[in-house]
């Protein structure tokens, strides 16, 4: 048909997510979050970046490359709803889509120049699985995007599902310093599927080569235990807060 | 190679813009024109829409489809900075891109229930040519989606831009009521190529099966002539603004 459009990458993102357990389920949740945005070679170009330094925020369109179906299903069960309330597919952000193309709202925090990888695009706030398909960078407008006066529908009220975190100093002392804010506003998002309420079930979030530990009792979630795992080659360049533009 | 991927039209959007001149340059610019998306019939699922009236806005996701072109270039010349100065693609919402695939903010205004064309999307402020394809329709989430906080980048000052406009009463007795609206405030966009300024040349922007033609000189678009023509069997269905949810 005409109208059928092929996407190619244009480039892969780097996360500190190996797992899909644990990703925010929207992208800005934990600015915490960078991520390495390395382009294909083909599209290795530093005039393709020229001027996104005057912008604070980008879109990312990406590939739920983990995701896709044979068939396309018309509703869909947010678990923000608790994984029994259907909604249809196009007034969710599963996804499951018929075109599985998701859409990013990221922090800009710079381009950091490589000699191996070239010009690479680093941002704060990416809800994405590491070498995520990347098929579109774009500004975000705040005049054209940015909506004060929209309303949210069944997600309006997802700020109540935020928990507490609790670690003791040992357990924090696993994890290197520049990934501990991560990881906590990562936990403090509740990964857990939202119709499990089991409070001695021990759940394990995959996060930049640990195995992170804990189960949620109250209202809290408490680390358990923290195991370094060897896959560490693979992490993304942390950036310094007091380093970003 | 394994993340390519292969969009297919969920629906098809009908406009009053049959030609590119004097489309807005984003979404949401002009809140009066009114888009209707109409579902592909494999697409045409009542269930599919279950939940989006509690959402004020959309997202549309739509094939640039009158602007593929076999290479991409890194940089672009954007009009609102005279048509001279270049950008890098990825710092621009151009449509001649890698992956021609452009992102619109609209206001959601109804569901419409038909016989020929089933659940048809009623929307606001498309910035799109009739019968352009759309790939997804997602809600507009506004703990993700708006930034308060962003800023700009070079499009920051595209306000003073806008321009005022002069039509007679004659000539709007020409124009359909429900359509004069729309009409001035596409002129007041200033539709011209940005790097014109002759203020004795005719513009012709076509729209609703007329042709509004107009002069700018000093800051005014005063229209000349409303020339109605013969296609007008494809416009879409005007919603008054008190029907509107």
């Amino acid at each position: 048909m005409a109208d059928n459009l092929q996407l190619t990458p244009i480039a892969y993102i780097r996360t500190d997510f190996t797992e899909k357990f644990g990703i925010p389920r929207q992208s800005g949740l934990v600015d915490e979050l960078v991520g390495r945005v390395v382009f294909e070679p083909q599209f290795r170009n530093p005039d393709a970046l020229r001027e996104m330094e005057g912008f604070s925020h980008l879109w990312l369109l990406f590939g739920f490359s983990k995701s896709v179906r044979s068939e396309w299903s018309p509703t869909v069960r947010p678990p923000r709803l608790g994984g029994n309330k259907r909604v249809g597919v196009f007034a969710s952000r599963s996804p499951f889509r018929p075109n599985p193309v998701g859409l990013s709202c990221v922090r800009f925090l710079g381009i950091e120049h490589t000699e191996r990888e070239g010009d690479v695009v680093l941002v704060a706030g990416a809800d994405l699985l590491d070498m995520t398909p990347i098929y579109d960078i774009k500004p975000y407008l705040p005049y054209a995007d940015c909506r004060p006066e929209a309303t949210g529908g069944f997600a309006a009220g997802r700020q109540d599902y935020r928990i507490e975190v609790d670690i003791s100093d040992a357990l924090l002392e696993c994890i290197p310093p520049e990934k501990r804010a991560a990881v906590i506003a990562c936990l403090a998002e509740d990964p857990r599927p939202a119709y499990h309420d089991q409070p001695e079930r021990i759940y394990s979030m995959n996060f930049a080569g640990m195995d992170i530990r804990f189960r949620v009792k109250n209202g809290v979630a408490m680390v358990t235990e923290v195991v370094s795992k060897k896959n560490a080659d693979h992490l993304p360049t942390t950036v310094d807060k007091k380093d970003k533009k």
